[in-house]
């Protein structure tokens, strides 16, 4: 399945000519995952060419409008094409009552649920080739952090293996692939006879707004790509502390020592009309880092042994 | 004083690649008008570099969702920059809750207050060199049309006239200019004996989402410009009255018989990705029309007598 990233909106707090409030998409196979919905993300969408009439979740890291307000035109156009297909959102409580109240002051009759999750620590969603897990993060009011994580999958099919114990090609070996045993005459053969070792799924995390801490490098540890806080440099280090945002310095100190392969920096303060110095101060910490920007694509491929991993970035 | 309007949004319903949802601005002199607030408001107006910490004004048509969503990401950017003057905000009866929820669920202080006028039939603005006033439209729900309309100007200053009057030129021009009757020696002379007769202030009416009416007709009477909903082209005329909008013939019909200026044709479907039909049909009707487009600026100039007036629009 193709896992692909795309940036929304990379701004803080007030939207820039080039960057819009926050909001990143992450499209795993058919299912659509939106991660924060500021003022903005359904044009943002449109012009990414994401449709959000599918299988769309919403996740909400905290309650502030530059996070959230979108989600009311989301919520009001899904209903304008006639979506029956119920909408998943997860986010602090007062989410709920955000939504509820809009609904009955714009009046926009829905014509499909909105099956809303409040948030808490730990697993939020479990299907069945991914999983999503959220951890409280560190800002000025309830927020939360994101992380996606696809379960493992099988280990490469040995054809040649599979060949040479007599089993026929076909059906038994899909069911093979897919972690069952068979028979063939007498003989049962399990997976692992013709499977290699499982293979790790990929991981995306997602940060919010928050300060650097200990619980948020073990939550996004090892993660294939991780989207974090950098709304300064290290001149308003300060500012961040007292606005309990990150630097992009702190955010490349977290990932580094969280063994994060790809750092992503993003939601900018509107002050820098370039973000090259967030990005040399963090890439002096950990190499591997790349500043968001509007409608980025990442699509992130298998990790493959031996093989270093091509990321996409475009 | 100049009188300039920025179509910020022309979109009905969802936005499209290329037109945002409804908001129009007029600027006059310093001061800043802004008739709706679909989502994306905020943005388009850093677009057109228009400001909106000083002496600004916020009127709502009706309360559906991409008509007043944008509402809220102003009003928090506006505390964000630390606001202290208050924001004029009119429309229907629910907008004061609509906010009030959003600040409470949001939990953006503010750092200024919000002056919350529920629009009523009739004069809604009154200051010293103009008013705006509100008309009943007819939409699914309660909704209102505006007009803006500058005072009347004094005449034009006849030189010639006051020189061979023997009025000394400084400050006594200056007092019959502004209407005062002034003193030269022992004798009166009355602003009516050096100034031309008083010339007409200019005028600008925004329909919002509305069928045409009698009432309307009569709203519009004479404006130099009139942004008029028309969301369909003459194909989908029975979807117009279904949805309580116009066509762009029916609004062009309004504004021949209105005897308007110059017609601007705004909220299209977003079915359209070109509106020349629609821009024909109404043309066939009254001549002098336009379509809007998203950051389209009109500079509306005074109406002079005996000269043909160029309004710009860029």
């Amino acid at each position: 399945l193709q896992l692909r990233l795309v940036c929304l909106g990379s701004s803080s707090a007030v939207p820039t000519r080039i960057r819009g409030l926050s909001s990143t998409a992450l499209l795993y196979g058919n299912k659509t995952l939106i991660f924060d919905c500021g003022e903005g993300t359904q044009r943002a969408l449109l012009r990414a060419g994401i449709g959000f009439s599918g299988d769309t979740s919403i996740f909400v890291t905290h309650m502030h409008g530059d996070h959230v307000v979108g989600i009311l035109g989301i919520l009001q156009t899904m209903s304008m094409y006639r979506r029956t297909l119920p909408c998943k959102v997860y986010g602090p409580e007062d989410l709920k009552e955000f939504i509820e109240s809009a609904i009955r002051t714009l009046k926009f009759g829905l014509t499909y649920n909105i099956q809303f999750t409040k948030v808490e620590p730990g697993k939020v969603v479990l299907e069945s080739n991914f999983e999503v897990w959220a951890c409280k993060s560190f800002h000025s009011v309830e927020s939360f952090a994101y992380r996606f994580k696809e379960r493992r999958r099988p280990g490469v099919f040995n054809v040649n293996k599979a060949k040479a114990l007599g089993i026929p090609e076909g059906e038994l070996w899909s069911k093979l692939q897919h972690g069952k045993t068979v028979r063939v005459g007498g003989r049962k053969f399990r997976p692992s006879e013709v499977l290699g070792l499982p293979r790790p799924g990929r991981s995306v995390g997602i940060s919010g707004d928050t300060r650097p801490s200990p619980q948020l490098t073990r939550f996004f540890r090892g993660m294939d790509v991780l989207f974090f806080d950098s709304t300064y440099g290290e001149k308003h280090k300060e500012n961040a502390k007292e606005n309990f945002h990150s630097t992009a310095s702190e955010a490349a100190e977290l990932a580094e020592q969280a063994g994060v392969d790809l750092l992503v920096l993003t939601h900018f303060s509107a002050r820098y009309s370039r973000v090259m110095t967030l990005l040399k101060e963090a890439r002096k910490i950990h190499k591997n880092t790349i500043a968001a920007r509007d409608q980025m694509v990442i699509e992130v491929p298998f990790r493959e042994k031996g093989r270093p991993r091509e990321l996409t970035i475009r």
